[in-house]
């Protein structure tokens, strides 16, 4: 209960909170003051005459008063006394607007981007955490290289070099808080470099489109027909970004001339290349098509991220850059990657446990998207399954004006998934496709038959 | 030993690698393109004619051509059989210039700026993780509020309301990669609203001071009296950034008139305050000043960081901000910040940890700057320690025109510290002073009494 304390000259209802007494009496006034309770200009009584009525040493009261100067709530002057600041009453803080939450979350999820988190290797992870936290010497927890870590960075170079063909060498590598980080770096640098334009393709993240226009430069997205992403009116970009092992979402590879044709126009025009390899583990058909940046690393940045092969909350990424951009990409600040996920992540690639868990989780979507092409060629015949047997996402064609439908049943069906329109670059001029972008590595196991089952009710 | 194939139109030494036949022939043909050794043009052996002096399937090599042709290093036409791509070859990627390597490595470190990184709770921490990832809900792994997560910013808003006297919402709360991931946030917002100047202080870090201009505002120095930073001239930006509780490098708090002078100004003009509370648990002779944002939370924004307090290695730090800008700094772009390490953090702190360790450490700093200034008292009687007992360094007065021969003797005794002079701003019109930024939190314990001895043994 409150302790009513009176004092001389005010009324006050003092609270002491846990902490001693002089640190009681401070948060005490000062919450008074804050609150109003004590209105500003208001005389306080003498730290001799509180002091007695409270029952408490003068020093203690003078001590909190003194601090509550300092802090600017009260204001102690020659001959006028202790008194609370003019100012001191601040009017309550407007809390925003709740944020929305997610009413009647659905019970299945087919929304691409996302792995099958409940698949996360907890256990491996925390086991590479602890030898690598262990390990760690005491200058690791400093402020590093802002390229990132030497022993991921040298990690990362065997790997990618073995599983993608990349031509990577630690001191080009900037490992980053994942794929959009590095995007936004690589836009600033763009920026600096006098580019106003970086040509994308006409089917992709809204997400990535924000963050590049807010670098200051403008999305030009690139023809799409049907070979893909087409490479006309790239003259006018100076850079470009591509999904050219699997375009996200449509699911295509991009043609061998065209890989051809795009690095000739980097190296005849100084153009720049950005490679989104975001699933280039999982391709299920055939060996995966080698990164486009082996054929030209001085022209390539290739990305890769964690975020589809483990999970996006690790928040891990990393770029292998042309030798001509490193200095440019580390002036653009420190890397913002935590140490210990570094180091846990280097352990965990050179100890072999991120090469089983692909595999495994390799097999497991592979599984999936079988289970899929044969549900939708049972169940729904007028749709069809479109793209390269790859990544955690595939195409359904529906028939023409349809997608809005479907997805507007599937929602009041409790299912969550994706019309291709809103993956749809606003200017693209690729003629309007029916479609559902299926995340079938989104759903947890045992969910995964009730899920399919729920995606066939729906489907035309 | 690498086994030569000579091959009918040319000779090759192809070096089998692991994964396979196909895989060790798709690399090794894909190495001789790459390095020259099979020129432009080159047309190859038949795939039924390399497979027959091979003695592999014909398939194999059909296959191997394919990749090839797939990821753009081969052509293949129909008539003209197979060949290297023109564009195969590239220059040799040009490496960087090596990074100069620390060479000579000091013996003893003062530089300010990182607490003891010997002290760090490993153990402490590595439970709170397991714990943490052990209770982690699956889709605390995807990508989640870019505020971060709200386990982490409920923990703070208790702890930081409760140690800093902050008016702490979780709602208003945005986790950030450390302090300046929350500047450049802050900068770029500020732009955004077409603010084109910052004010700074006139002693700072010239790190923050690039990426306020790199953001796009300039930084327009505060005058430093001797009460520490004034207030003139502020009327001319339209946000300020200050070190209230412990100005950086200068070590005085700032007094009282000053707080509420700022705050009144941020009132009336709209302007914005950016609190920085670097070190605000670590203050040795009193309770510490509770913070600026306390008076106003609608005009200041509150940043905290744990690189002082735990390590800068972890990249964590927090922003408090006012209702109205919790929006636009959302729309900036999602959290940078892995989940982990908030679960981990968020557990540290309610488990009751942090406190632990931050008492643990402002006993150990506070016995290092006792010892300090003693010994500065009896070597040195030239030089005064001035600033607040507090934080993790001391400016240390020298005589007039002795600085830099100072630094230049220490650096040649292997002791490792920084002059005032580096951190004043370019603009700066305060006199100069001649005085060392001791960072008495770095070294660790074993080193501590080495490192004092060899920074008395340069002192004048």
């Amino acid at each position: 209960m409150p302790k009513p304390w009176a004092t001389l000259g005010i009324d006050l209802h003092l609270e002491p909170a846990g902490g001693g007494v002089r640190r009681g009496l401070t948060d005490a006034l000062r919450d008074a003051v804050r609150t109003g309770r004590l209105a500003p200009g208001t005389r306080l009584p003498s730290s001799r005459s509180l002091a007695a009525d409270l029952g408490l040493a003068r020093n203690t009261v003078a001590g909190a008063y003194a601090d509550l100067v300092a802090e600017g709530w009260l204001t102690a002057r020659q001959g006028s006394g202790t008194r609370v600041a003019d100012r001191a009453v601040t009017p309550p803080a407007r809390r925003p607007a709740p944020t929305p939450s997610r009413t009647g979350h659905p019970a299945y999820s087919l929304i691409p981007g996302t792995p099958d988190l409940a698949s996360f290797p907890r256990t491996q992870w925390l086991k590479a955490a602890r030898r690598a936290l262990t390990a760690a010497p005491n200058d690791a927890l400093g402020y590093g290289d802002p390229r990132g870590r030497i022993e991921l960075r040298t990690a990362l170079a065997g790997y990618l070099a073995r599983a993608r063909g990349v031509r990577a060498d630690p001191d080009r590598i900037v490992v980053t808080a994942g794929f959009a980080h590095g995007l936004r770096l690589l836009a600033q640098l763009l920026h600096a470099r006098g580019r106003r334009t970086l040509a994308v393709e006409s089917y992709g993240l809204d997400a990535h489109w924000d963050l590049i226009e807010r670098a200051g430069l403008r999305t030009e997205p690139l023809p799409f027909d049907a070979s893909g992403t087409a490479l006309d009116g790239l003259e006018r970009a100076g850079a470009v970004l591509l999904t050219p092992s699997h375009q996200f979402p449509m699911g295509v590879a991009l043609r061998p001339e065209r890989r051809a044709a795009v690095v000739d126009w980097a190296r005849g025009s100084g153009g720049l290349i950005l490679e989104d390899d975001y699933d280039g583990e999982f391709r299920y058909d055939r060996q995966p098509v080698g990164a486009l940046q082996g054929l030209d690393p001085d022209h390539v940045v290739y990305l890769g991220t964690a975020s589809k092969s483990l999970a996006p909350g690790l928040r891990l990424g990393w770029m292998v850059l042309p030798p001509s951009l490193v200095d440019e990409v580390r002036a653009l600040g420190g890397s913002s990657v935590p140490v210990l996920d570094q180091l846990t992540l280097a352990e965990f690639v050179t100890s072999g446990a991120y090469d089983r868990h692909v595999r495994a989780a390799r097999l497991r979507y592979r599984r999936r998207r079988d289970a899929l092409v044969a549900a939708v060629a049972a169940r729904a015949p007028e749709v069809t399954v479109t793209g390269i047997a790859a990544g955690l996402h595939a195409v359904l064609r529906l028939p023409p004006g349809t997608e809005q439908s479907v997805v507007r049943s599937a929602t009041w069906h409790g299912l969550a998934v994706h019309g291709l329109s809103r993956y749809r670059h606003p200017t693209a001029t690729a003629h309007p496709v029916d479609a559902l972008v299926v995340g079938y590595g989104t759903p947890p196991d045992h969910a995964w038959t009730g899920t399919l089952q729920a995606l066939c009710n729906v489907l035309p």
